[in-house]
């Protein structure tokens, strides 16, 4: 049976079907999590998906990542062979076309993700999807937000981790191979995680990659974790001192707590995303403060994707919609983010998320062991 | 000027440009190093450049990860505005394509990279190129070289690590940890890192990711170390044990040791790859071992590219050619492998990586500390 997400999309558009190599689609239509965490393979192309309405989905990909099951159609990989691995995805990509039955009159392309060697077998008569695929993603059935909550419990690993290492002169690197270590040692594997880990003056720049840069007593740590397990992205953001913070943090970061729960309480059905957005921007500058990132977005099969939390957005909430909501505060070398994860719930929303946002530094019980 | 590696691959083709989104060859072809590491972003599709005859090279990226410079034409990344990278980058890539002056008569398209939403604007007449761009990549610069020895001195940061970390009881991302940690203190930064690293019997299996195994005493450690290093690979292996190997061990180790010497000596202009996997693989036969992999393979902008030292290879060594030699042996619940990164010189080749390659666990006197 046809996801009825893809079968709503695809009477939106028109379509009758959708080709597409986006990894997050590829999770969400067949179940398959492709690893991304090193950029294209010379043994393969993207893994694809053939999502047709009335007929069972489709995947291409090569051997060594192939799954058990129907509807799979892999072709050689890692081999001492000759390498065309182009080919050898066009032909799966056709036999993956003709398994869907009669050639769908219209299919659309992800124009964005399919690589364009596949385009003659990706359809006849092709065309770029018109409506943006993000808003495909953003309602989760109730194993998906089970998915993201599993992330998220990466992410609460990671976060205790770094508050357990929080100490003076710490390097921002050292601080970020605690994390990596606690989120890979929970996940019981190698974890693809973006982050933000910044310290100091840096934490004014919003974000930014671990560097050199080494803690000094009174000072911020802004920690954001992106990590991703089978295919689904978590999302958290906190920041805390190393002893005292000044006080001007202190006043940010209630202002940007606040700022959170306002964000909370306005996530519920019917709720308008631009709506959020401005309720939430509107807290932190009565405060005197501003953030000049996105208030939130929509989390799961991309780090970022619909509902986006944004100014003049006018996505509807939905109950099932998964929404990172982060107000920060940034001015004068010190910068403050907390966030939360949420799924939208018939009365309102459901929070997702358990790392601490407080300004104590104090590792969590379980990570000071 | 155009690269003159570019304009033989243009005169062998017949065709006056390329169009390109492999990070690899956009490396190669801009010097841009795109991040690869996160899969794609919903912000940017990656990004792509325009190699014409006669013309200076020209990028198309986001505005996020844009170089100053000339010849980058660049589009809307990060926003809270309504997101359509794929029209901001069609509409940069339309730019690039004008600013290479008269429209190409010929150009090859990269269908194994290039979105097919890019192909309106990359070619009137659109060909996959029919000869493999993995041979455009084998031969490096001096500077490409130094490139890779960059990344080899990661290497050796990760090697020595692992040893020093070797200890019963260890989990193998334990061991891990140890070597990210290392890596990335070496490079000043995150850095994306293919590996292998497998303990005891997995070690029979020739690779794997690490997982919750824990080493015991006797058993074999198996480390093979790929990261990458402003947009260059580097590679290494080593296989070690934990205390007293086994008696078989140390002969698979010494076989796979003479294969290799034996591969390196066979390195030099004018020796065929194919040639160089029958001497290499033939040794470690006579030791009455085998591997079911390749012998070897270029390496640089590519984890595994043109030269690839597998049976019946036809490609010729040329000075310049940067090649990875791996000869292993796996049997019974054992595997060991030893590799080197080396670059074909006038005379023969030079062996660019310092890692151990011995069976004492005993760390490099700089990671004991």
């Amino acid at each position: 049976m046809a996801d009825p997400r893809l079968t709503v999309y695809l009477d939106v558009c028109g379509a009758d079907a959708l080709v597409t190599a986006d990894p997050g689609l590829v999770r969400m239509l067949s179940g398959h999590a492709p690893e991304i965490g090193f950029g294209p393979s010379p043994f393969q192309l993207p893994a694809v998906v053939v999502a047709a309405r009335d007929a069972p989905v489709q995947l291409v990909c090569s051997a060594d990542e192939a799954p058990a099951g129907d509807g799979v159609w892999s072709y050689e990989g890692f081999t001492t062979e000759p390498l065309d691995p182009l080919a050898g995805a066009l032909a799966a990509l056709r036999q993956a076309v003709a398994a869907c039955g009669s050639a769908p009159a219209r299919t659309l392309v992800d124009g964005a993700s399919l690589p364009a060697g596949l385009m003659p077998a990706a359809a006849q008569a092709a065309e770029a999807p018109a409506a943006g695929l993000a808003a495909l993603t953003a309602v989760k059935t109730a194993g998906e937000v089970e998915a993201v909550e599993g992330a998220l419990r990466l992410c609460e690993a990671g976060h205790a981790a770094a508050r357990a290492a929080t100490r003076e002169g710490i390097g921002e690197l050292e601080l970020w191979a605690a994390v990596a270590a606690a989120i890979e040692a929970a996940a019981g594997g190698r974890t693809t995680v973006m982050a933000d880990l910044v310290t100091g003056p840096r934490t004014a720049e919003i974000g930014g990659p671990p560097g050199a840069r080494r803690l000094a007593e009174g000072e911020l740590v802004l920690v954001d974790l992106v990590p991703r397990r089978d295919g689904i992205w978590g999302d958290s953001c906190a920041t805390w001192p190393l002893g005292e913070p000044p006080a001007a943090a202190v006043e940010m970061h209630a202002a940007a707590g606040r700022a959170l729960e306002i964000g909370l309480a306005a996530l519920r059905p019917g709720a308008v995303a631009g709506d959020v957005d401005r309720a939430v921007r509107a807290a932190v500058e009565e405060a005197g403060h501003s953030y000049p990132h996105h208030t939130g977005h929509g989390v799961g099969f991309r780090w970022h994707e619909e509902p986006r939390i944004v100014p003049g957005a006018t996505t509807v909430l939905e109950p099932g919609m998964v929404i990172a909501l982060e107000p920060g505060a940034y001015r004068d070398g010190l910068g403050v983010r907390v966030e939360v994860v949420s799924v939208v719930t018939a009365a309102g929303c459901r929070v997702l998320s358990r790392h601490p946002l407080g300004l104590a530094a104090a590792a969590a019980p379980e990570a000071a062991a």
